[in-house]
């Protein structure tokens, strides 16, 4: 379904510059997707996208040939409207409008050795969207996000996750409730610390696991560190990894032994 | 050495603006360290910083008790040239001043059983900082830093790298050097590329050895491609893995091993 040009006084294109903030996000339960390849990823993963807006000139894109059927309204717009709308964020021409998909946590896959990663109190998008992308490539069941500090349909989440927002299966929780079900579930929990005993390639990641790692600066909250504690060996001069380093090592140390 | 509140006008402070621009460091050889922390580390690292610039409500901090006997200027400011001279950048109430170190090939640390790292083409401060925040917690013996596209002395680079700019032996070189200089030397080397068939963690990281990664886009480049290739695997739907993220897997992996 094609639309015609659309200028900046549209009500429609009016909406999609406020969508770059949270309250509008969060008041229309709706989300803004840029570039193609996160918009391939949306589709490929069943998200319910509305729209998509492109600059005319990619009026003959393969992106736009695939959403036949889709019920998608495709939109074209004015390079002016399209960098008011993009607000920089948008790596090519297109961005999708999309219904926020559910993350909760009743949804999350249960397969029989599940590996969970848990991150607690994030504050950075660009960490969320790192941590995404290496859930991905290590293949994890799910991302329990806690105590999120920052919002999950925050673009620059999508856009620093390369797309791993679609992939990754979410849930969006407390601590509180995470770490009931992932008891209620068998799993064997694994907290990060730089305070523990244990150097986490020496943990078993083999059986059902959930790996716990906590915010940029204050770390895991106490009720986490309760459960079996592991640490990243630090050899320099510096205290601490990036939270998303962290995440990566870990998670990979999982896949390794279970390869 | 204490000198009275500079003011704007002064010359010095000037072009403390200026040396935010790469072409201003590069002709002076004078780089910025902004923060208590990475002045620290670059103290203990034994860096030549000629002066500390800070707010003067920092006056009685212990750092600056700390710089007594190093010859270091400390020059108090007001508040609104601090903001003006940090342009966002400090985290603190610190600046400081001080002589680009030197990162020879040639004077790279050869211990016996050597563990380095290379990256070619790596274009943003930020993942370089996080490159070398993962090299000083893994303890490797230096970074190789090929073809660099991004200036090293970016106080971009430092901020992200927490201050590890100063702990982590760097060489900014090319990659024919840096080849050279590693076969001369007996170091076997592994690049990582996702067309290898060797999984990176069944590689032998127990000798001498460097691991290579690439930049951002592209990769590493043909002559690193003719070594032993490893690859991590990419269990996901996102075909890449961010540069750091895939620096601190590999190196990790090699510290596993070594344990």
């Amino acid at each position: 379904m094609r639309s015609r040009i659309a200028s900046l006084q549209n009500l429609t294109i009016k909406n999609l510059v406020k969508l770059r903030r949270r309250s509008a996000r969060d008041r229309q339960k709706l989300m803004l997707i840029d570039g193609e390849r996160a918009l391939r990823l949306a589709m490929l993963n069943n998200v319910k996208i509305e729209s998509i807006f492109f600059k005319e000139e990619a009026g003959s894109s393969d992106l736009l040939e695939e959403t036949a059927g889709k019920k998608i309204l495709l939109q074209p717009v004015s390079n002016d409207v399209f960098s008011k709308i993009s607000y920089g964020g948008s790596p090519d021409h297109f961005i999708g409008l999309a219904s926020q998909p559910e993350f909760s946590l009743q949804n999350m896959s249960q397969p029989e050795n599940a590996i969970y990663l848990v991150a607690e109190g994030i504050e950075k998008p660009g960490n969320l969207g790192a941590i995404l992308r290496s859930a991905d490539a290590a293949g994890v069941t799910g991302l329990l996000l806690c105590n999120s500090r920052t919002d999950i349909y925050n673009p620059n989440v999508i856009r620093a996750s390369r797309g791993a927002f679609f992939s990754v299966p979410i849930a969006d929780t407390t601590s509180e409730a995470a770490l009931i079900w992932l008891k209620d579930n068998d799993i064997h929990i694994y907290a990060a610390s730089p305070y523990a005993e244990l150097l986490y390639t020496k943990a078993d990641f083999t059986g059902p696991s959930a790996i716990a790692i906590g915010a940029e600066h204050e770390g895991l909250s106490a009720p986490w560190l309760k459960e079996d504690i592991v640490k990243i060996p630090m050899k320099g001069q510096i205290d601490s990894l990036n939270v998303a380093q962290s995440a990566s090592i870990l998670i990979f140390e999982a896949l390794r032994q279970r390869l």
